[in-house]
């Protein structure tokens, strides 16, 4: 059995490795149309602020790895059709540059996401971080020189991205067309993340459409039009959302949801099309509290993505069992995290809910290194289960969404979270767990109703 | 309506505030022995190793602010006795040197805990850190010199002081009759811990019996006669468990459960016994794995119990739901957690279970302060349910117990687990959270078994 992989990064090489533990007989062989395989393209905006330095700290598992455990790795191999009548992928060979034919008996698909370049002049000459060879030719080009930087969007790839520019010494203006940052939070919690990264020195023009990117007589960028006026840049880079690229399974006839990314059942296989799969951020997965699909694009759903659609492939029964919207990210002092589903989120849905902030201390306020931490939980009136979650704070907030997201899985409601056995010591915790303290809050906000 | 309240720390304080907060026209009336209120005792050994300097800090409400709320608190007032029959209680006013007799409706009972100091000679000169006005007079005992200290006991509380007089340049022992430190945990473990304080500087004598504390002529420690040897010491400290003071209740005829902690049902009430609540470190808890009654005295029952006797004193109807055996604290370079039971304590209570051990990384390996994590499951054969969790490691490690914590409320299986829509983000976490590399382990753990 010969099972192909198109796609090298988190969802592709999960797939190869599972399948290839589980049944080493398998021929698996993965074509990535990169240099590398198996990186953390969350952690490039780290790399492109000069956090570390060395690119490949961001490899999980080289190529050379993967060759090791018995993987048939082609690097800079790009597949160009995907024939499911034929069982036939036509191959870019771009060392060569030539095409060949690769025949398959199985396939999975993990094309990830791409940032597509707005439709403005000059949107040529954006920058990005998607892929870890375009940061590395971003970091070179900040380390060229000029110290003025536009980064269009303010969702949280944008934010990091700022805050790491910054932190690199430059003048960072972050530019979005919509009225608030990170539209994955509620308009009253991304208030505090706005504060914050104003205060990191990160400038905001909200409610502004960029027009043009003016371009030097070397193709590089020296000015932002905007609707508000002019800026001068020596850089300009997209921090905007990816689009699931799902171009060559649509050519090849697979079904598109309506989220514009592959479906998939819930063992990733691509419906209609027998042993194809599909994983990572090219598709739809179901999200438990909406119960509808969505497309989530992280590395996290990526991995367990992949790995499910590699058991399956070699004859397993894995199930992907869904998401419930968890994400998590640093936006200069704040941790930031959301799970569930957002009031807008529920409004836009026709869910009805209640929803209570609280403000509260990390730790024990006497503790050092006490900060502040927001809150929010989204109930349904009717039950009190918990539909989502959002944390604003300092060191230590963001990973308590944890247990929001848990509590959603499993169907909590708010007043059993307020009494739930959450630990509690001075240095992490004041006595009453801030989760606790929300929970409680949101639960009065339904007593009021009743 | 006259409430009683015996006791002015956590759960008494919070049992007061409640019943006022629910009903203004009942009068409260709170006897505390000592000189604060609402005071954080699990921040006292901070406060000794000298992190802060104003005790005050450790009090979360001052007596003024509880009168201000309409509670009559009355300071260094012991309760002696309380009389279920007449409905009085005798009061010994410290200050006036005299006793009185109070009349009640209603009581609670929140008389906490005590730390019997061991049964050998000299045993009288050790210092304390359970109550506030114990930990000022322990501060200021070191303050006036003396490099050597003995903590006796090695779990928690001895360990939290070890580490925060190493923190003030003493050369520190900790001696302990068992084999291994921290017994809230599984050896295995407890053996990190044991590294990570060491690697601080604290010294163990683990196994050993202290047979005598020999005093100087102005009766203060200067040796320690143990059953391996003799220490010179300047302090010698208790870092035991405490006993619940069930004193005055068995004297009132109250119930006293096997675990040697006064007897509640769910809605904080002695059996047996109208009108009369008992809350905190000295009351029985529902363990909702072990399905028994436990006595687990941390600050964050006593809170919830009290809050929960103070509405049903006041008319109410709240239920404590039980616990699940959380807890967390920090020791030395590790943050050290437990939750649900250990595989040790699923033994003794006879409970079969499997387990398995992660060590992990807390942060994308590639990001600045990632470090080694520790997670170990214990599970049910059967069902694959989280029975119990432990976790040690840097920063960021500990508050992921409460994952678990909820985990085990809902009743969560292990491959559940590995799959959850856990959050992700370089500077919290790899791309496959140390709980989902955990909950795989164990899942593992019981398809060998099947």
């Amino acid at each position: 059995m010969r099972l192909a992989i198109i796609g090298g990064d988190a969802a592709g090489m999960s797939a190869a490795s599972a399948a290839k533990r589980r049944d080493p007989g398998i021929e698996v062989i993965a074509f990535e149309r990169g240099p590398y395989t198996s990186y953390s393209a969350c952690g490039i905006p780290y790399f492109v602020g000069g956090l570390f330095d060395d690119a490949d700290r961001l490899v999980s598992r080289s190529p050379e790895e993967h060759r090791a455990a018995g993987i048939d790795v082609r690097l800079r191999s790009e597949v160009r059709a995907i024939d499911l009548g034929r069982r036939v992928l036509t191959v870019y060979e771009r060392s060569e540059q030539r095409e060949t034919e690769e025949g398959f008996d199985e396939v999975v698909i993990a094309t990830g996401a791409y940032a597509g370049a707005p439709p403005i002049p000059g949107a040529e000459a954006t920058e990005t971080a998607r892929t870890l060879d375009a940061g590395e030719r971003f970091r070179a080009g900040l380390e060229r020189g000029g110290g003025k930087a536009v980064v269009i969007g303010a969702g949280y790839i944008g934010l990091e991205m700022a805050e790491n520019l910054v932190d690199r010494g430059m003048a960072v203006t972050v530019v979005d067309q919509g009225d608030q940052v990170m539209r994955t939070l509620d308009r009253d919690m991304a208030a505090h993340v706005q504060d914050g990264a104003e205060a990191h020195g990160v400038r905001f023009l909200l409610s502004t459409d960029i027009e043009e990117i003016v371009l030097d007589g070397a193709g590089r960028p020296c000015r932002v039009r905007t609707s508000v006026g002019e800026l001068p840049v020596d850089h300009v880079t997209l921090g905007t959302g990816a689009k699931p690229d799902v171009r060559l399974a649509k050519d090849a006839g697979l079904q598109i949801g309506e989220t514009g990314a592959l479906r998939v059942d819930d063992h990733q296989r691509c419906p209609g099309a027998d042993g194809v799969y599909a994983a990572g951020d090219c598709v739809e997965s179901h999200h438990r509290v909406l119960d509808a699909p969505v497309n989530v694009q992280l590395g996290t759903h990526a991995n367990k993505q992949g790995r499910i659609a590699g058991v399956n492939a070699a004859g397993g029964d894995a199930r992907f069992p869904g998401v419930v919207g968890t994400a998590v990210s640093k936006v200069c002092k704040y941790e930031v995290a959301r799970t569930g589903i957002t009031e807008a989120e529920a409004e836009q849905a026709g869910i009805e809910c209640v929803s209570a902030i609280i403000k509260h201390s990390t730790r024990a306020t006497y503790y050092p290194g006490a900060g502040p931490i927001w809150v929010k939980i989204v109930a349904d009136p009717g039950s009190g289960r918990v539909l989502g979650g959002q944390i604003v704070g300092v060191e230590g907030a963001a990973k308590r969404i944890d247990v929001l997201a848990a509590c959603i899985w499993t169907g909590v409601a708010v007043d059993e979270l307020s009494l739930m056995d959450l630990s509690y010591a001075p240095p992490y915790s004041p006595v009453y767990d801030p989760l606790l303290v929300a929970g409680r809050a949101a639960a009065r906000e339904i007593e009021k109703r009743s």
